[in-house]
């Protein structure tokens, strides 16, 4: 394929992660060694929204290092934004808006870092562009925590989550067992609709460190059963831990946060505040009014789960910088329309290789547990999702610090002159 | 002095930290090492309570390697309790069980590792026997994440606890900064009395990644000052963080978790229901009632920050180690009726050496932070508080792996039989 000549523009959106930065240095990193082709390497503030307000900074302003320690800095360095395209049948303002800024700024290579929302970005300015006959190479870069994206074998995120999140498990079933009364702790996990990290709290079983109960958003949630459940737990040990994934929903697709305001529901509302916190405060609520249980703790994760850059998984932040690097290679070779992922090509020992995936099978997509990955709470843990799980969380990242505490990335963020 | 042949008894109360195991390591491994003096080691189920029930677990049945693993095991492997013994002129019932138990069990040698509350305990136990005449070596060992205790320069379990707080605000800070939207952060941190731990985050300041509002229960909380400070900070740059003890109290001395509970406060309660959450939630309650700021997040560090085992500092490790360690030779060698701690011999350059203070001056006291090294949220931090804590967090401590997840201490815990 030929090489266009061109600026390249590159942009986070969604939720952020701990690597997602790391992704960020793999295509700066990439696109400025090529400046034989790329001419200009841009990053846009907040995402889209800083291609409608031309809000770009220029990468070849800031200090290499810098760019380098981004391989250890969480959260979306250069902003991120939650913006949903219409189609552009319907409406082609903000299209519009897009070509004139990428013909004003010779755009001819654009990343857009993020999940399953984001593709969905990617795939509708790549068909537009087509349709406008502006050639402009696109793909999209996964990540997301929620390791919810379609195709490829995981995403670049959900394993160090996945790793802070098994290890503080672990760390707390210790914590919790230290005084001899009765106690239940509710730990409350990220995950709206796949429950891929409240899913690997299994892994901390097989170390005896374990939850209790695991309940995921694929399976439908009883609470009479869940009542149950918990009952026969505290009954025989005092204790109980339970991991839940934020959006478990009942057998009428209704989020179980919200069943105080269900009217429906025939346990009493004692406060129907739902605003003070989520499932993990409606489940102590039902604890306390089906069992008489006083002592519950919540404990929500919370942004924490996403951010910890300090319990990063080493593959994760690795492979997270190789899919960027790869993406600006393959785009210069002429890639476009498509989303840069990972097959797995040995189950035994873990291995993967760089694939390529059409932006319209995975836009708007989910990817769930597979069935016969799933866990009754009978079980210890499903070997299936272990050996999936495990390799991905197995390397430590030592993240550079400064005097005890991390080093994160310094940047100058130069915003380049409009046109 | 002389040495007193006899057994060991080892107890571990109140809160646990991630490092009060490493001290329980070092006591019981210098105490095995001692067999010719000390027949028997000994460690008390959940503290005190088990003087009382005769559960005992035999420390000579436990392998070594995976006593040398509690260094990097969080929590009270052996149990902890919370139980304030009576003044034994009003009430001699416990003391005659413990007395009964320790001449059974020929304990010569026992050593409380705990904050205030177990000083109290060493404290009337140590007198209640010198009355009785009967000969034990008592020597309290500190551990508190909230490092309120009395002359010793520091506790064991404070730095951890803080480099856990420190580093994961600089994360939250990157994390909170992601969206060009408006939002507030509340953080809320242990510490009922003290603030040592919120006022952590000073540090985080000084990478230009800490909260913008910090409040300690030592300054009397002002809630109208305090929605003014917010509105301030919130109103220039659209986002606020705020780093805040659980503990902060008014004017009036009334905790301002509890401030809805409170009649007189002139701002409606809608909902009433504290156990809902703590004072973060009821920060929460109060901007959004007097600002009309929606998107408020609340982030509890709660159990996490005292069980963090896989983000301590190596500094507070070893300390805890050494002090549990010394404790047992010093009691051999003739040591009582004191708690062991530190001083520190160097201020430029961290040093610090053993020192024991008697147990009548350290037990119901509690070591609040020098006025002189108070910050106003004026300033970015105070020097003296930042000389004070950035060498005890500098350390990283290497826990130890397996399969990426933290390999804590497989313990047997052999019971004695009861005599």
């Amino acid at each position: 394929m030929y090489k266009i000549k061109g600026s390249c523009l590159i942009g986070q959106s969604g939720g952020p992660t701990a690597v997602i930065n790391s992704t960020a240095a793999g295509l700066i990193l990439e696109s400025l060694k090529n400046k034989n082709i790329i001419e200009n390497t841009f990053f846009a503030a907040n995402g889209i929204k800083g291609i409608f307000s031309e809000n770009f900074y220029d990468m070849s302003k800031e200090d290499l290092n810098e760019l380098k320690l981004l391989k250890n800095t969480p959260s979306s360095a250069f902003g991120s934004c939650r913006y949903k395209l219409e189609n552009f049948h319907v409406n082609d303002k903000d299209y519009k808006i897009i070509l004139n800024v990428f013909k004003k700024y010779n755009i001819k290579y654009f990343f857009y870092i993020g999940g399953n929302d984001s593709m969905d970005t990617c795939l509708k300015i790549s068909d537009y562009m087509k349709i406008c006959n502006y050639e402009c190479r696109i793909i999209g870069v996964p990540k997301t925590i929620d390791n919810d994206l379609y195709l490829t074998d995981h995403s670049p995120g959900f394993a160090s989550a996945a790793k802070y999140i098994i290890t503080s498990c672990m760390e707390l079933y210790y914590e919790t067992n230290v005084y001899d009364t009765k106690m239940i702790t509710i730990i409350e996990i990220m995950g709206r609709n796949t429950g891929w990290l409240t899913a690997s709290t299994q892994l901390a079983r097989k170390y005896n460190a374990g939850p209790d109960l695991i309940y995921l958003p694929e399976i439908i949630f009883d609470v009479d059963k869940f009542v149950v459940d918990v009952k026969k737990i505290f009954d025989k040990n005092s204790k109980c831990i339970i991991a839940v994934s934020e959006g478990i929903k009942n057998l009428k697709d209704e989020y179980i946060s919200t069943y105080f305001s269900n009217k429906n529901t025939n346990i009493k509302d004692p406060f129907g505040h739902l605003q003070m916190g989520g499932v993990g405060n409606v489940l102590k609520q039902i604890l306390k009014n089906k069992l008489g249980i006083e002592k519950i703790r919540v404990i929500e994760f919370n942004l924490l789960q996403r951010c910890a850059a300090h319990c990063t998984s080493k593959l994760d932040v690795d492979e997270a910088y190789i899919l960027g690097k790869k993406a600006v290679q393959h785009a210069i070779n002429g890639k476009n329309n498509v989303m840069i992922g990972l097959e797995r090509t040995n189950e035994q020992k873990y291995k993967s290789k760089i694939k390529f995936f059409p932006l319209n099978l995975v836009a708007n997509h989910e990817k769930k547990i597979p069935l016969e990955w799933m866990i009754n709470n009978n079980e210890q843990y499903n070997d299936k999702f272990i050996n999936y799980i495990e390799p991905l969380i197995t390397s430590n990242n030592k993240i550079i610090n400064k005097n005890g505490l991390p080093r994160f990335s310094i940047l100058k963020k130069v915003k380049i002159k409009k046109i």
